[in-house]
């Protein structure tokens, strides 16, 4: 680790196309997002663990000896390829002072952060004393991967420090002058980045209880992946796409979604099925092109995906999570001749609408404007992000950096 | 005939489910719409054969030795089973002076009726000596019909006329107590229906040249009909329900529509084949409701039908038979809780919004308000109407019976 520390960042998640699909066999696109959450892990002061988190106004600190005896208390095996413990997270949120139903984001931060922290270093070194500080520009609870893009970092970071993983900094070499260019090569070798994205999907099960892994998988390769009855599948090539993000702000509950599909397919078998086989392949079209566009595709390229898109809101519309605030928004972007889908759970939440090298900056702007005007809130970002990366500070907008120097 | 001659009408139709996806070998569901088209026949004078036409402005008369000696030159064997020879129009086109390519719903009609007189009169008598006049409730080219509930008048009229069918009219009876009930009976025994159904197929085919065959039935037997792969079927029992009819009067081509489906199923053959399939399904799934359903149904019965429409909507959408007007329809109905889709070819033309019974006049008012307000066209009406029917003068509304009489 350099004196000045290190600087990590992973991509949030957008799915393409397949939401919902997925749950019953069929093939789902997930793609890494240009909003990205970061770390900041610096050599810790007179053997403290600290973490701050300023976006969730989480600051918290530890004594290492303290931490290194929990570890001993916690019998069971620490292990990349286990669930963790309830009895583990038990103990730990007793020890934190977190509520054994806890659900808050803060808590369930805490939570993941002490478990990666203590299972990380029982199996690779003594439990380290850093300062690390995480600031995220995607939003919680949105279905955009934020509690992946967070134990992903973590688990670079902590890996890291446990020298675990490689530095891919060449010592000697100045870190000022060193950065990782948005490239898919994030300077890990391959083993590494298994290891990274195994840690972090421990992070996610912290959270989440019993997560698919698409999330970390995108949040730790980047790009975009292929996910089918529980098998991940890295797409070969995948251009950098620009789109608006766009949050309706809409609240929902994914599980009484995914409840209403199950419904609907169950009432009208003959209907529905044929609709999911119609997402899926959507899903295997949208591949194609994505495998055949080159990485700064050509205007010609966008009337296909801008045609899925609109098939498959449709589609999502037929199975039940649609939402008017979803409707409007896809009527405010074609008003601007502009495409747009759901993304993720539906039924209010997100929208992504695809941004061809041909719209102009006027209509884009023009599109953001209205958005906003209807409450939402909307970014301009893409999709086809690098993963998991190493940062200089030379190479981090000032925004970043000031939230991250805040601790 | 009785001396206050005889009065018949025949429904329009829609589309309920299946339009384009009918051309791919699937079913669809036709039903007898609650606007109609009336006919009065009355003995004519001075040996003279009139036809007035006040919807489109068409008065003409001709000599009845005249259409007998022209029926003589018609070599070609006139036959309900066989298609109306292009020889045999040529001359008839001739004869009433109509251009050779006319298009115009004035020139086909008076054709289609000069054809159907001469046949008619050749295979069972004499060229008769009446006065027709014919109006429609139903607008012309809005693919509701209109050609087929005007061909099965003429049908039921002419074949009256040259006692070809039975008068269902008691002898005896005074004519003006006498009426056919808005009943699935409408007096003529099966294979007299039969042989004006297939009368009213030679006119359609006057008209239209390769119609399918579907509009005449529906204005013959009324009810619901289902249609797949060139065979007719009527349901077993259809309920009458409500309806708004709209006409956002966005001209379209059926042509060009069909081959833009076309089109898409090749481009896009495996998310396609899946909608159609879909399509189908919805077909079936509304004949077993309709099936299920009492004639006078209770709301329970409803949503489904709702849900059908909502989905197929979207499924029309998919195939590329939307159009913003349209989009437009189903939303402003959707305001007042009403739930539409569009009927035909798409693309514009008409949509239809099903009112179920709890749909209060208030709600109702508004959402025809709102429409017009659109500048669409908007009628309250029903599907599931009786065929071809006889009236009694006193069964009619005033404003027929004074269409009808301005002759």
């Amino acid at each position: 680790m350099s004196e000045h520390g290190l600087l990590v960042s992973a991509p949030g998640k957008v799915i393409l196309h397949g939401e919902h699909a997925v749950v019953h066999g069929k093939a789902a696109l997930a793609v890494a997002l240009g909003l990205r959450t970061f770390l900041r892990l610096r050599p810790g002061g007179g053997e403290r663990l600290r973490i701050h988190l300023p976006g969730v106004g989480v600051r918290r600190e530890w004594d290492v000896a303290e931490l290194s005896a929990l570890r001993g208390r916690l019998t069971a095996d620490f292990d990349e390829s286990k669930s963790p413990g309830v009895e583990q997270l038990d103990v730990l949120k007793e020890f934190a002072g977190i509520a054994a139903d806890a659900s808050a984001p803060d808590s369930l931060a805490i939570l993941a952060f002490l478990y990666m922290c203590l299972a990380i270093s029982a199996k690779y070194g003594d439990v380290p004393s850093v300062d690390i500080a995480v600031w995220s520009e995607l939003p919680t609870g949105a279905g955009l991967g934020s509690s992946a893009a967070y134990a992903v970092c973590l688990a670079a970071a902590l890996l890291h420090a446990c020298r675990a993983i490689s530095c891919p900094l060449k010592d000697g070499e100045a870190t000022a002058r060193f950065y990782f260019e948005s490239s898919r090569s994030q300077g890990w070798p391959e083993e590494e980045m298994s290891l990274i994205n195994s840690w972090a999907f421990q992070g996610e099960r912290v959270i989440h209880g019993n997560p698919s892994g698409v999330d970390n998988a995108v949040g730790t390769w980047g790009g975009a992946l292929r996910y089918q009855s529980g098998k991940i599948t890295s797409l070969k090539r995948v251009p950098t796409l620009r789109i608006l993000l766009t949050n309706t702000k809409v609240p929902r509950s994914t599980k009484v979604l995914v409840a209403g599909v199950k419904e609907k397919i169950l009432k009208f078998p003959a209907i529905m099925n044929p609709v999911l086989d119609s997402i899926d392949a959507i899903s295997q079209e949208c591949q194609s092109v994505l495998e055949a566009m080159p990485t700064n595709p050509s205007p010609e390229y966008y009337p296909v995906l801008e045609e899925l898109f609109d098939i498959n809101q449709h589609h999502l519309n037929v199975i039940g999570v649609g939402h008017p605030s979803l409707d409007r928004l896809c009527r405010v972007t074609a008003s601007h001749g502009l495409h747009s889908k759901l993304t993720g759970a539906g039924g209010g939440g997100c929208g992504i609408t695809l941004l061809p090298p041909d719209a102009t900056p006027l209509a884009v702007e023009a599109a953001k404007r209205d958005l906003c005007a209807c409450g939402f809130e909307c970014w301009e970002t893409d999709i086809g992000a690098p993963g998991v990366t190493l940062h200089s500070s030379s190479a981090l907008n000032a925004e970043v950096l000031h939230a991250l120097s805040e601790s």
